[in-house]
């Protein structure tokens, strides 16, 4: 659906950002981007849990046991996924060439690629390029970085947040790509985030946890995670804020600016859906507890009849009824309520006939939400969803290995 | 897909089958249609799982209890779910009027419904048209009760094979409706097999359960059950054959001819999946076993990139790949081997370039296979689906409540 995009000025104190054409897309799109902080920063991922794991993703792995990364490289247009060895070895090349170039360690350096499967990573494309956007990198480079990771993206993806801990302001900015919300087994999620904050590696690893559990893991996405899905965390400690202890208020209001941004960027992800017309938000309250909210709440979120009824803006609460039903909860029907853009279609057991025309009404705008009461418990979940419209399967049968 | 239908005549020892018009549909198609046995038939069902199970199922889990049925009564255009008590008392009217025309118990009679969710049953078009089914109702009439069951059906669906017993011929003959195998929690299933064979109540249950378990069961349908789903098998007992036995070899052949009828029916409703132009069988062995087999071959059914792929006929092993990646099964990449059309396009955690073409040229016809070896066990499964088109999206968002 169409997003506005407003690239407002953005910088995050001891990061850089490089971006540049090398060639990879046939477009002559730019297809190369790097991040650079100006020394080690913390660092924290979390990756896809996919068996075929992509190249830069086993790497990735590796180099985030340190908890310690100076700069990330990353292409478009090709993951490097089942790419056997030789995307080992072409994934290391890049690092090392990024090493060299700012004359650090390469294990202070982690790749990052999207793009088509099972094709080998051009090295003679993309280190040069690396090197290139290394030498183009900029303190207010972010926008340029955001584009050049793009894929069926139709806009670049940029969130940012500040936040006052004691006496030092922090800003905290999220870039992310990703489109192609309905089973997103091919659309790769890569989410970027950087701060200037002081924060340890185990305070990262566990509020980057905290931040995609409430966005990224909230999607219809969820559990179809590609061979490349990875989302960074960089923090250069240039805010000079005292390190949050655990339990502070200071770690509860970083983390929480980190969620903010991550799910600004989870909303554009599933906004820029592969032909997606419509955000639509799950929220499923009184389950018996948080998991079996979940559980709803994922399973309407997926639901293709569910989604094809938000393209025709049809109040069908039957096909929601219907996923509640084989979700595997013992849902009571008796004692369910769907409200769908705040009115209410269904209530104990029965459609309410009367509501169809507001709630029609309710889903002509592009964003709205469907609101399901369970009335068994205090479990609650919240899923973001977009409809099934006939751009998805345009572009998802016409799109070639 | 386009499905050549050829109406052989066809009936079976002590059925008759009725169908009319009765007006529930708009369209002015026939609706309501009627199974009578002579007389108390062996009986057996599966029924959905659906949480939201509609009045019908309610009612015949009572009534399937004692495993004797005489009479099924089944319309279209309604499905009396989500209806509540109202909803109950329709069904068991619309029961007690058929008991009370063939003049036999009410507990000899089940309901079956299918079409929208949500509207009350009119009993009052109904109860005549059950009664007009009856009094239509002949040996011959099972390719108009097919007619009258369908909903989004392009066409009827029936199958049938005969099987010596001893001295014994016996019919076992399969009508079903079902179309819209994407993600079908509206696209009821309803299947009725009908045998003159003597079999046992037990016996049934079990044969009819190990039929679905290789044939509705193994959709890219599977758990996502509507809320009216039922398969029902009566067996008149007019072949006259010995009753087969626990274990024997009759009882065997009765069962793999059941499982013959049902797979042909389910292959019917696959190709008749709401837009469907190929029907593809996923084929998974090697797995540790069963269980992880067809988790692996359901989750490549059900992929939506998978199924967009097959519908451009892009040998996109990548999507096949990340969608067993994903399926929660510890699947081995560097042991598996794909097939499309039984041409090799993935080894041992790589895609092989060379093959693209010759896939690509076996996905040309409306029906292929995905072979998926894991190297891993003997476990095995296979499973059929469809591929996803823009008619799928057409017509499940013009489709209204």
């Amino acid at each position: 659906m169409k997003v506005e995009v407003r690239e407002r000025e953005l910088s995050v104190a001891g990061f850089r950002f490089g971006a540049t054409t090398c060639g990879i897309k046939e477009s002559g799109a730019p297809d190369c981007g790097v991040i650079v902080a100006d020394g080690p920063a913390t660092a924290a991922a979390v990756f896809t849990r996919n068996r075929f794991a992509a190249a830069p993703v086993v790497i990735g792995r590796e180099r985030l046991r340190r908890g310690q990364l100076q700069a990330l490289v990353v292409n478009s247009g090709n993951a490097n996924a089942c790419t056997g060895a030789a995307g080992l070895a072409a994934a290391r090349t890049v690092c090392q060439t990024a090493a060299d170039a700012l004359a650090i360690p390469a294990e202070l350096v982690a790749p990052a690629s999207t793009g088509i499967i099972g094709v080998e990573l051009p090295v003679e494309k993309l280190a040069p390029g690396v090197r290139r956007a290394i030498a183009d990198a900029s303190e207010d480079g972010l926008w340029r970085f955001a584009r050049a990771i793009m894929t069926t993206d139709a806009f670049p993806k940029v969130a940012s947040e500040t936040v006052s801990l004691g006496r030092s302001r922090v800003t905290i900015a999220a870039v992310g790509k990703g489109a192609g919300m309905m089973a997103p087994d091919m659309a790769t999620l890569l989410v970027f985030i950087v701060s200037d904050a002081v924060v340890s590696a185990p305070h990262a690893r566990g509020l980057l946890r905290a931040a995609c559990a409430e966005s990224f893991n909230a999607l219809s996405v969820d559990g179809d995670t590609s061979t490349n899905d990875s989302v960074f965390l960089l923090a250069s400690g240039r805010a000079g804020n005292r390190p949050p202890a655990a339990g502070s208020s200071a770690l509860r209001a970083l983390t929480k600016a980190a969620t903010s941004v991550a799910q600004e960027i989870a909303r554009l992800v599933v906004a820029d859906g592969e032909g997606a017309s419509k955000v639509v938000k799950i929220e499923v309250r009184g389950a018996r507890n948080d998991l079996e909210a979940r559980r709803v709440a994922a399973t309407v979120a997926r639901s293709l009849l569910v989604k094809a009824a938000f393209h025709g803006e049809d109040p069908n609460w039957g096909r929601i009824a219907c996923a509640m039903g084989y979700c595997g909860v013992a849902v009571r029907p008796e004692r369910v309520t769907i409200r769908i853009g705040g009115v209410e279609v269904f209530r104990e057991g029965r459609g309410l006939a009367g509501a169809q025309a507001a709630a029609r009404a309710a889903m002509q705008p592009s964003e709205f939400d469907v609101g399901i009461k369970l009335g068994s418990g205090r479990g609650r979940a919240t899923f973001l969803t977009s409809d099934l419209s006939h751009e998805y399967v345009e572009l998802n049968s016409a799109y070639s290995t």
